[in-house]
């Protein structure tokens, strides 16, 4: 037998779907000729898509004819999804086209502290006021994803003793949220929505990314193979709680010592420059003192900055990612924090594993929201739930 | 609508094969029953595989009627890959059926440093004469998956600076197999192959799992979200270069510091026991140190176990396995290794991630050859391959 050739293209009617989510209308010809696929073989595998209104033929403008065009495409508007962000103090809920374009949104000051009655409570309203300014049927919402600021056991939707979520240990996201709408619930830490939203809107081809949020609490968002990596309880990714090579007699609020966020988490920042002389309260403070080039500041975020380069080296041997991105208010300080994190991380990786590896700041204060979009839309247009969705039929 | 039921269950042929892979007999109406898609639909998914030969009826002893069965397998004998693993001093050269047997195998004494003209010719020679010996067509061979010393670029299969492999570097392994056995080839290293093959034969449920290979050099293969994890230049795994904790100024081949290789590697052992004063020269001396319950020899083993405890429990928390396997020629001083892993790993982590975290010594020293027939399967019955194989017919 002659070497197959594999190009990862399937032949269900879901795997073809998942050629129109580059959101580029595509000709039967052309998909014929992208598969080698029988053009009628296309035809039978797209007619289900066209009968469930999810991709649709273009409306020409210029066409005068009474036929339809032969140029088909993702129907963005056929169905949407929520996304939802809930922060300490704040939260967002949206609805996104199929493309993970962000169609509406309401933001609002919210305590997380108020617990998941109250929170999700204003959640299901806000989506539902939502789709009714849109005027789109609530059976058209398939997918609602949500990011928290706390660890989740994803399988499940509940969140794991998340330190700042008082009230929602446990707790049964999906149920109480279907309790009001229908619709298919997928929860997921912050930092994953994260790195999922920076992925989507500015590394779309990359396959290996890690984002580093670096705040009051540092954590990380780890794509490995495609896939963001979940692990076996859901707490992969958490780097914070990494020993590093300095300091480890500092104890962390985790009950262990030598902990990454214990070390060059904002708090312990804000103690090294209060110790080197600059009175700051906050992160506000500190970041402003670096703008203002107050050499307390930058020296500390830039050791900062190296601490977290040394357990990102770790993860650069291990993972062998080609971005890394770093985000988190700390991020906002300038290059400074970056260049300490290059610094290590350039000078302790193989060679091999750093060539082709680059190290930048998050330039999206919108990646959260637009990863729980895309989170929501790799369910709902996966090629397995679609299937199941036409067997339904 | 209602919520999706997501199973993961596709439709194309491809993907009903994969019910197969299990090795156990499926009828149409039981698979039917497990997709709930039509019988018709099952049935004319399955009519191509039936044709391929890859699936067929069950031959039945005890039927006396001219019917054949309904039962349905997947036929182990269609089709063979060929599973190849070459060692410093030492080759193996197997074919396995698709159910992952090791149907035959040759090893041999063989310098990897002859280099890759001969090892390679070598193997197509003892691939050809093991297909012979079993009657077996060549165009059979679908697959042939090699585990080789050193690090390997996977997509190209050209090893990537391999420090014990003269004459290998950037070498176009596939393209030198092809010229005399058309089969696709693919090329790994040989931590990446234990790590498969462990986890086929003994943690097949397993989605994230960790192999270590301590001996004298430390390596690791990463198994995340299912997947063998390869990295964008397929440097995943390279644990052996993080830098520990301890020892900051020791020296490392590599031309860094203090990395774990350096520290805890089997001539850092040997090193400590000679300082200590007890005179051994070689691994299997430290192996039968430990046996003979020599203080000195446990001392270092079990501190080395401690050191590579400090770089597993920083995988603990960024990717949360299940499972950690500690395989390789170290893994053999008795329990004094894993002890020390064990100290320091669930010591470090935090309870979540460790709450169901198993380490244990690996016990397949057949791991890596079966690895590889894994990693040939896998490409062989992947459901794009075999979707592209009907397209073809």
């Amino acid at each position: 037998m002659a070497e197959i050739i594999r190009t990862n293209l399937g032949l269900s009617s879901g795997r073809l779907l998942q050629f129109f989510r580059d959101g580029e209308p595509h000709t039967k010809a052309e998909l014929a000729n992208l598969t080698g696929l029988a053009r009628s073989t296309v035809s039978l595998r797209l007619d289900p898509l066209l009968a469930l209104g999810i991709i649709g033929p273009m409306t020409d403008a210029t066409s005068t004819g009474g036929r339809p065009s032969a140029r088909l495409h993702l129907k963005d508007d056929a169905f949407v999804v929520g996304a939802v962000s809930f922060g300490a103090t704040h939260a967002q809920a949206s609805l996104a086209d199929l493309s993970g374009k962000i169609l509406v949104s309401i933001e609002a000051k919210r305590q997380i502290s108020d617990g998941p009655e109250v929170c999700l409570r204003w959640m299901t309203s806000e989506l539902k006021y939502l789709l009714a300014g849109l005027g789109i049927q609530e059976d058209r919402l398939l997918v609602i994803g949500i990011g928290i600021p706390g660890p989740v056991e994803h399988t499940t939707g509940r969140p794991a003793n998340p330190p700042i979520m008082p009230g929602w240990d446990a707790f049964d996201i999906p149920e109480r949220v279907n309790r009001e709408i229908q619709a298919k619930v997928l929860v997921d830490n912050e930092v994953n929505m994260m790195a999922l939203g920076e992925r989507f809107i500015n590394f779309p081809e990359v396959e290996n990314l890690i984002f580093l949020k670096a705040a009051t609490g540092i954590g990380s968002g780890i794509i490995a193979g495609g896939m963001l990596q979940r692990g076996a309880q859901g707490t992969a990714g958490d780097i914070g709680h990494v020993r590093t090579l300095v300091g480890t007699d500092v104890a962390c609020h985790c009950g262990n010592f030598g902990c990454l966020e214990a070390i060059a988490g904002a708090p312990a920042i804000i103690r090294r420059v209060n110790e080197a002389g600059l009175p700051i309260r906050n992160t506000s403070d500190l970041i402003d003192a670096t703008r203002r080039s107050k050499v307390e500041a930058i020296r500390a975020v830039r050791q900062a900055g190296r601490d977290i380069g040394e357990v990102l080296s770790t993860c650069v041997s291990l993972l062998n990612p080609e971005i890394i991105v770093i985000g988190g208010s700390l991020s906002s300080a300038g290059e400074h924090l970056i260049a300490g994190v290059r610094e290590v991380v350039y000078g302790r990786s193989t060679p091999l594993a750093s060539e082709n590896l680059t190290i930048v700041q998050s330039r999206d204060s919108k990646g959260e929201i637009v990863g729980a979009a895309v989170m929501a839309i790799d369910y709902a247009l996966d090629d397995a739930t679609i299937d199941q969705m036409l067997e339904a039929m």
